[in-house]
């Protein structure tokens, strides 16, 4: 089963080469699937995820202040609307059934990694256009769709993230994610655009992104 | 019947001066209430106001990406995409009913009066900090309020379009974007913050704001 | 004697069409150039223009900051710091002689032409990439260029002002940020960029901004 | 003898409190001032340190294009201009007499601990105002005199980095930074403002900085 987002997906994710894989097949992730991921490696994930989730809405919600185009607006509200109102809550009633309250969850001290990350793609976001946005957005949304997909059917104690992500509502939302990526670059850029000098940039945030994501599972794993 | 929207509104109103007084009591206005306005100022002020909406609903995606408050995010969210989901529908409807295709709207020349206001709004939440970019939003939505307010009941062929702002739903949205407004600026600059030399600036761009508004109907008047 | 300022330049001036002439060529230029345009006229646009600097320099220092090319990083900032450390005190000294001093233009009222144009500049360099940052500076730059090439040999009051923009400082600078302009794109685009949808949106970015540029001088001649 | 850089510096540093001795007594730094760091160390933080000085330098020139106080633009053009004219120079023969050409340097690939702190100050800068931005960029030029003024007198291989930093000049650079920054807070905030919640803010981003300077030094011990 292969994950499916498109041409730029296709394109990036080729060109990143063994950090990818370092990614979507990291020690967590596998660990995770395997459901032998130390329950307090899953927690300190989740905890830092709370901080990240926060940067990435406020990331989509850039997507939509810079974007001139009325479809990506509304697809880039869409996302971040539904990042804060129903991803959020989500997150916060998984980790309070793991006994961390959202007030704990507020307190987190940010790790370096997760500042490494969130960071990187809001200011690729405010340094490039549009465009440099998405390339830095689409490991993180894009990975955990690919992730999802491989691991949809593991058991165990972690079945309900992995089944969150591998499953239509997820794959689907990947897929949507693809094509506006797609549609954006070629409204820019045109059909040929894989072979302008610029290609080689958004790849670059593509791949910088992807590193720091296999940063992010590190830190889960090592609790930083 | 006073716009009451909290605390800075109610100075940066005041700093402002006769150019609210040129706003809220505009000719366009005054015409518009008195239903003696020309339609094609009104139907000019429509087209420029569908641009006007793209760039103000990125305005507030903008106060998203820049907040570091959950509260205000969760509400500028909401209100940016309310603005494409909910308004822009609406104002394409109202259009359509006046003769107005969609596609014509898109294609609207921006009126520079038009770029004069969005542009200021926008380069000054890039600039700045969220109460800056909150600033230089408050006139058009607070502003718009109070316009509503003073003239509800009036007849005439464009009682809808007070009917709307001086509603009971838009009246609510006045007095919470007056609420965020007062907690954005208090949670950062404390409850004395009129005292401080920050004060100022925002009142600058609130009342830069209020130049540029009353431009902007002065464009309607001479279909600029 | 034809202002050639390179490929970008001359595409973009052509795609403006009118709105370059009615730039190049406004009123304001031809009674400036004839030494029959008022005083009052040329003193408001000196002052306008102080306040205008100040936000050109930051545009320039914007380039640098969004830039992710060494040289273009060096000519923004050799630009931006010559703005402020020599023409504006050339300006305050010009303005001194005139009878303005510097703490009168500190104080000068911005006018809503200026902030138009300058908020335009800004806001499309903060939502795009350097590219649009650039398409939207260029008209000031390169159509103050063309101006002092057609009227260099100007005599009468304000010789001095056409000859500093037809003498060869100022169109060496011109044909630099055109070759700057015009090497940023193709690192970027490729050398067949005219071809792609996203020179489209420059060309856009260029003619609105001579559409402001058209406004700027009609301030000065209204001296609103 | 203590670095005496000003009121903001002074009440940051104690509020970032051990991170700040991590930061300034690393062992990276010590054996540094020691002579004992190995070569290899030493040439990995040249490597990285030329990538980081870039984006330190685009930093700096966002404190001038996001600054409206005509003293702030022009001390920031002025560090942004030396940054890229004198200070990249310099390092670059530096590592030329370390046995790294140039075109190697612009090829290091950019490690992830330089990534989160050079893109933390950007995103930090274009997501607040200028005095988050200053805050965040406060812990590298001024810690960097607080090394170098207690090791200033070091010999060994790396005596002419200790001596660079704890030098005359470098040493004026911090306090005309350090006044800048108080300038710039009191200017807005007024001169109470470390009662304000703001202030809060400002010494996280501090403090966040400082913590990834800590990480800096790592990588260069650990070569990553």
């Amino acid at each position: 089963m292969t994950a499916d987002y498109g041409r730029a997906f296709a394109l990036w994710r080729e060109a990143a080469g063994a950090d990818w894989d370092r990614y979507v097949g990291h020690g967590f992730v596998r660990q995770l699937a395997a459901g032998t991921l130390p329950r307090e490696s899953f927690l300190h994930y989740l905890r830092q995820d709370y901080v990240f989730l926060l940067h990435f809405a406020r990331a989509w919600a850039l997507v939509f202040a810079k974007s001139d185009r009325l479809a990506e607006m509304r697809a880039a509200s869409g996302i971040a609307d539904a990042l804060l109102h129903e991803e959020m809550p989500l997150h916060v009633g998984i980790c309070a059934r793991e006994g961390i309250p959202e007030k704990m969850l507020q307190q987190t001290p940010e790790s370096p990694a997760n500042m490494a990350y969130t960071r990187y793609v809001l200011a690729t976001g405010y340094s490039g256009d549009v465009l440099d946005l998405l390339a830095a957005l689409a490991p993180c949304v894009l990975g955990y769709g690919e992730i999802g997909l491989r691991h949809s059917e593991s058991g165990g104690p972690y079945a309900e993230w992995t089944a969150t992500y591998g499953g239509g509502d997820y794959q689907r939302l990947c897929r949507e994610v693809g094509q506006l990526i797609d549609a954006a670059v070629e409204a820019r850029l045109g059909a040929d655009w894989p072979s302008l000098p610029r290609a080689g940039s958004l790849a670059h945030h593509f791949a910088q992104a992807t590193l720091l994501e296999v940063g992010f599972w590190q830190m889960g794993l090592d609790r930083t």
